[in-house]
């Protein structure tokens, strides 16, 4: 035996070690895609000697506070990626963004943060760490339909339940209208929030949606019909206004809808979050908050953040960009006053790119596309992360993040990794080493973008493939990407060669052999 | 008669006694456009009140050193908004730009800087504050061509050079190949310059080219010939190496063409660069410098830049911008070792957007459009401004600037503003205000954006109007865009209102006028 072939045995053999002895602390025991077990054979020695260091600063903290930390997430609403002034917005577009600029400042700033291209989808992603596809639900739901969170799927909110958090949820589910779908069913103590499945627009506020067509002159024509009676008469299914939950007992309609439903929502909850924080500083148990934030779809439009000076006048957008970009201040503040700014993870991130369809009035992206596609204009979304004293500040992080690493993530923090479920594909990844220790140091090297059940484009390192419907000459239609070089998405057909297209067939067919052994969930379609 | 009235009478005599004393100080004597000249009309007083305390300031400056402040002009090649890091650019696609960065965060930098939409017609603008079209010149020249920079024409090195400064230029001349257009005869004491019209694509580096073929493996198939020879047989043309040129003795070519021409240039220019600032710092004269890199034409890519870690490989264009990127540091460095940083102005503009037809190996921008055209991603290009001590640190400015401007704010600062002529339009603006006091001090509120000689777009405030060839059911044929909410141009049909239009209309009929009033320079075209 040669000496390099015995060192590298040698090699190969500690790294086995080294993984079986992950399994006990931070490797996941959960069922993850093949492209990242793969990848985690190749990186294991790496990426077990950062989880060491990790756990040794995660229970440092755990001593130092007497529990875990806290973790609140919160997911905005269409803000497309550079529409904050961190990424090359805010001022620049007439949206002033400076607390949430001021978060970028304090921690981290992603620059490659994937959503799901739409709004259920995303929010599934983050409840339940998986593509929503596999969940049974992979369409934006509209009122009346049967679809929705499935019992059997476990929540980000469930498994930290488990690690002992208190845990809540605020604003808009769009997960589905059920009872058995509903956040106090689906492992939050506490919930506050719309259903807001997509239509009808009269949900929105629409004083806001009128006040456009007079303001903007742009001749809006929507088919919403003029109350939510009439929607209720046309179509047979019954509106709901704003629930309270709570967990073991069921929902209350608290609030009925109104044309100032969405802004009287959104500030509304800026307050119970607060009371919440405040109430649950001091506990021997840590909290977990979901904040769903209108913002910014402008149908939430407060009229008294329209017209502040220095924005964009009079877009209704704009306004709700303002109000939200003061409320995240004053959570975080708030956060900051309690004492509990130094163990508690934000992570704030868009559910998907703008929504054009209400231009001029929806928000912008840099990238191409928007909201509904897979082009990085409609996944592509700003992200940000802050944990004073945890997460160093300053920090523009341009490894991949997706949503649903969020549910993988808090499941590390909070310490209950083994709780996640082993019979299902999870995607989400643990990227508890990137927000820890910044560049270089992320887990995910692709992405899958679905539109709808089809699986539409895939990331992987610097290059993008999408998979169009249709064919070329009998070979599959398609376009190559290096989103590196060309994060515009200008030049599809410069790298059709074999050798860029190869691996991508080979990721491709991995992910579709595990979705045969754990095949998607089915869920009973139509309107109830 | 009203009290009301009485006051706005008085306000108006006031302005009126403040304008015409104005004239002998920093108001123009020069013939402004007639857009320009109504909006001063408009803001008189309070751009008095600027330009007294600037004057007092620049006074103070020149009672501290002695002499009127450096000036260093650095004119970049095809680098798109979006390039550098400070853009939302540098790691983010592999081209990290850690210094000018560095001097973006040490000064301003500019979100709407515009130049024109090529080569040539950039250079004249900075040149002569003129738009190119005006001075006999609106195309990209290629070898052998007639047309140049005329004699009648007055540059900013023949403004500053009677303001005593000792002037210099390096680079990338292509404003004309005849003797009569060259540096030295057009206001620096000394140059050392390359023609580098267009084409041949031989003067460039033909190593690069072909390693680009063998490497990249596009395929590129270029038209050039094998040899300088072979091209002046086939087009019966001299081409020129690089020249030495001094006022008054006229230019040697001191160096032949061969294939690193470019990359030498460019390294042995920052070398000439440094000596020529340490050879003037402690002179009784201030020095006006001009340096037209290549960078980032990746024809200059020199070998040792290729392949730094970071930044993309083999890419040739992050190689141009690397070495380019520590040239601007030794540059800075060098003002700040000789002690004369905090009076030199130091103004770095790009003098087009990307230029697509070398992808992969070009440049890139967020915005839509490339090089030769009049959409944002073609003129809209980075700038920055670095004055330490004077020009405050950390700034981004949005006010729009304009590479003509370049011409009169450095005969502002110079003191020689009466000696603009006035028997001509010039195009740029005093933008001093804007440089020492940022946001809201700029003076231009409109561009117009030529394509050859064809006005092809115009912006006003917030809005852009494109005007395209053809006709629309008899109505000219046109895209309006809200340039602030829209930077992308992606909604161009959604203003045609008259309220738009209307405006547009009456400025470009201003426009027009002044162009019968003072008409374009008409020079003999052809081949020499």
């Amino acid at each position: 035996m040669s000496r390099l072939l015995r060192e590298k045995l040698l090699s190969q053999l500690c790294m086995t070690i080294v993984f079986a002895g992950m399994a006990g602390t931070a490797a996941q025991a959960y069922q993850a895609d093949q492209p990242f077990i793969d990848e985690q054979k190749v990186q294991a020695e790496w990426w077990a000697r950062q989880d060491e260091q990790i756990d040794e600063r995660l229970a440092q903290l755990e001593k130092k506070y007497g529990k875990k930390p806290n973790i609140v997430y919160i997911l905005a609403d269409d803000i497309g990626w550079g529409e904050l002034g961190s990424y090359g917005g805010g001022i620049l577009r007439g949206t002033p963004t400076p607390n949430l600029d001021t978060m970028a400042e304090q921690g981290i700033k992603f620059t490659s943060h994937y959503s799901e291209p739409s709004c259920t989808p995303t929010r599934l992603a983050l409840l339940t760490g998986r593509h929503p596809v596999r969940t049974g639900v992979d369409i934006v739901l509209w009122p009346g339909q049967k679809q929705g969170l499935a019992d059997e799927e476990v929540t980000v909110a469930e498994m930290l339940s488990k690690a002992g958090y208190k845990t809540a949820m605020f604003g808009k589910w769009h997960v589905g209208e059920l009872e058995e779908h509903a956040p106090e069913r689906q492992g939050f103590d506490y919930a506050y929030y719309g259903l807001y499945n997509g239509k009808p627009y009269s949900w929105a506020n629409m004083e806001a949606y009128y006040q456009a067509e007079t303001i903007d002159g742009n001749g809006y024509e929507y088919d919403f019909p003029g109350s939510f009676k009439d929607y209720e008469e046309k179509y047979g299914i019954k509106v709901h206004g704003h629930f309270e939950g709570i967990k073991g007992k069921g929902r209350k309609e608290v609030e009925p809808l109104g044309p100032t439903s969405m802004p009287d929502m959104e500030s509304g909850n800026i307050k119970r979050i607060k009371k919440y924080i405040k109430a649950n500083a001091k506990s021997k148990q840590p909290f977990f908050i979901y904040w769903a934030s209108y913002a910014q779809q402008m149908a939430a439009s407060p009229r008294e953040f329209r017209g502040r000076p220095g924005y964009d006048v009079p877009n209704l957008q704009s306004a709700e960009l303002a109000q939200h970009d003061d409320y995240v201040k004053e959570l975080l503040d708030t956060l900051q006053k309690e004492g509990v700014a130094e163990n508690t993870l934000v992570v704030w991130v868009s559910d998907n790119g703008p929504m054009y369809a209400f231009w001029p009035d929806s928000g912008y992206s840099w990238l191409r596309g928007g909201k509904g596609e897979v082009y990085e204009g409609g996944v592509r979304t700003p992200g940000l992360a802050w944990w004073p004293g945890v997460i160093e500040s300053g920090q523009t992080v341009h490894d991949m993040i997706s949503t649903t690493d969020l549910f993988t993530t808090a499941a590390r923090i909070a310490g209950v990794k083994d709780k996640i479920p082993s019979d299902r594909i999870v995607d989400g990844l643990d990227q508890t080493a990137l927000l820890l220790n910044g560049n270089g140091h992320g887990r995910r090297n692709y992405i899958f973008h679905y539109s709808g059940n089809r699986l539409a484009a895939v990331r992987m390192d610097n290059m993008k493939l999408h998979i169009k419907p249709g064919s070329k000459g009998g070979l599959p239609n398609m376009e190559v990407y290096n989103i590196t070089r060309d994060p515009g998405e200008k030049f599809g057909s410069m790298y059709h060669h074999l050798s860029y297209v190869v691996p991508f067939q080979r990721i491709i067919g991995k992910h579709k052999q595990m979705i045969k052994k754990y095949p998607h969930r089915v869920l009973p379609s139509g309107i109830f």
